[in-house]
């Protein structure tokens, strides 16, 4: 990134020193800074991959189902798989969860409009919020990185947002957000005037809870966000999806790239939904690992935060350098974990117990020279 | 589309009323209304995707290459074949160029800026600048569709844009435009501010004449855009891509969604560029049958626009019901051709023999009718 080049260049104003969002993509024995899911898909699904996906090839040259049907009824059968009943008339899906969010400002931000989001959360809200000309102001969290109800109320009355965001489990503190929490929210938000309620469930299978999707009974402005990276361990794949009332799949059709989604990218996660046992086997092997970490950091002597995702917020790293002098020393010794930019905090991904072992020897090791 | 339910959500005010961009998607013998590509992929390239996609997937647990880089070389490989070289730094992909286009509206348009194209022209450059806040000004085209350098000049000079719209061949007319008038414009925007001015050369390679590229020389503010859509038979896919100055390429990065382009398309794409040669086969076909479709419809006594595009606007229709009702006529015996809403005009894409025979059969129809 030439900054001088670009400040040649005529920017929106509010883009000038900016620099592009994006972990380090560093070559490193131990990757666990960007919580994709540790284990390879099995060779059957591979398999099945090629195969779907040869089979679309072969209709390449026409444009894909522009309103993904087969993909959104399998999307809507899967979220359907706990009792609470979803159809394909709610669901919409797009590349990576990011672009759903996107459109959802495209829609309901947009200038001379605000979201807001309780920080530190997933940052990208507020930056695809910039990217939409929407206004950002972060909503509070108590120390313990939980959501203090009366306090974001009370913020909510102050800011008026027209779009609120609740990213449960929160990323990057593991955090997850009672049910209680998000009604009263949803209704204080209401209160004021009609306000989408974003719910970003990325981490939620990997939650000690139950997904909040039963709240959208009755709450045509709640919308819940997930998407297959995590889960189902396809971070390549890019397949981001929300559930919500049907006309809030009617609205962001107002503003979604006609073909947003290639022949591809339905074809391969229609494969990849055909695997969802095997897959959530997964999912409880790390859900196992998880626990292990943070049992294990906090007997390490670290302050960790309760976690409902698949990776772990650990600190206090106070020292000189902070928790940036703390990720260097771990990464130097071949692991990369997250610096979030959360004051004397760092987040691990939950890799394979393999990895997981070989990260806890390297904090163990900075844990010691930290005491000595 | 529900607008009742959807006048109930607080869209953005400009959504209101607003339907999705998109033509039918209809299940009749014959399509020409989309500017696909005809033939379907070959066997041996449909095949090299099943295997380059089934490598991917190994890794799929992982984000992509959030910048695509053996991707970009490859296109940038691909631009550079005609003899002006084209660098991996000047290149950027992503889901279809409707994505390039939002990219670079998000960069250097926005609220309180304006874009303008000549029009008739995609439609989507209005529609991608208004889904991203940025005002949209039409410029003038004379009534045979070619633009009028004077006029234009003016209408720069009138508008004062921050990026401006050249498609060239343009779409739905078919209309190419030559390399003086881009120059022209370029040299006028920049003679009021500084101004992005985007050759989309989506349809470039069924073009009578050579590229824009080698305008990029000495032009920091001019991005050509293209698309494996057409000429790559892979309108499935979504890729579309720009070549620009780098600093333009290193600019979009600072709005572009993390890890964008999805580790299946990267390798699809990849597929698709090894088997260059071939697809361009059918390009040289295409542009044959798309000759003959101008000379035959011009001897039926059609009024047909000169086109350098796989397709071809004619006309005109000023009976009752006009250019709808001819489309109407059409689709009741089994073609599907575009009305784009240019008054008294229809546009056909150039299909296999076989389906531009079966065109022409019912154009023929339609002729004799009129006439009768």
């Amino acid at each position: 990134m030439t900054t001088n080049r670009l400040d040649a260049l005529p920017l929106r104003p509010e883009l000038r020193g900016k620099s592009p969002y994006g972990a380090p993509q560093l070559d490193v024995p131990v990757r666990l800074n960007t919580n994709e899911n540790p284990y390879p898909l099995p060779d059957a699904l591979v398999a099945r991959i090629a195969e779907r996906v040869g089979e679309a090839a072969r209709d390449l040259n026409r444009y894909p189902d522009r309103d993904a049907v087969e993909l959104r009824t399998a999307l809507a059968a899967y979220l359907s798989r706990d009792g609470f009943e979803v159809t394909t008339e709610q669901v919409w899906a797009a590349n990576g969860s990011n672009e759903v969010i996107q459109q959802l400002l495209q829609v309901f931000g947009g200038p001379g409009r605000l979201a807001t989001g309780f920080e530190p959360s997933y940052s990208m809200h507020g930056l695809i919020a910039r990217g939409t000309s929407t206004e950002w102001v972060s909503g509070p969290r108590r120390a313990d990185f939980t959501i203090d109800t009366e306090a974001a109320v009370a913020a909510l009355a102050t800011h008026r947002p027209d779009i609120v965001f609740i990213t449960s489990p929160n990323n990057p503190t593991g955090t997850a957000v009672d049910r209680e929490t998000v009604i009263a929210l949803y209704e204080a938000a209401q209160a004021v005037k009609p306000t989408v309620v974003v719910v970003d469930e990325a981490y939620v299978e990997f939650s000690h809870a139950d997904s909040l999707l039963p709240l959208l009974d009755g709450r045509p402005l709640l919308v819940v966000s997930r998407t297959m990276s995590k889960a189902f361990g396809a971070a390549g794949l890019r397949l981001g999806y929300l559930a919500a009332d049907p006309a809030v799949v009617d609205a962001v059709q107002l503003v979604r790239l006609p073909y947003h989604l290639s022949a591809v990218t339905q074809a391969t996660a229609l494969a990849a939904l055909e695997h969802t046992d095997t897959l959530l086997g997964y999912v409880e092997q790390l859900k196992a690992e998880r626990d292990r970490l943070v049992t294990e950091l906090t007997a390490l002597g670290f302050d960790v935060t309760p976690s409902d995702a698949n990776f772990v917020q650990f600190g206090v790293f106070d020292g000189p350098g902070g928790a940036h002098a703390a990720w260097q020393y771990i990464l130097d010794r071949g692991v990369l974990v997250r610096d979030n930019g959360v004051p004397g905090r760092l987040r691990v991904s939950t890799g394979t117990p393999a990895e997981n072992d070989a990260f806890l020897d390297v904090v163990r090791g900075l844990k010691k020279e930290h005491s000595a």
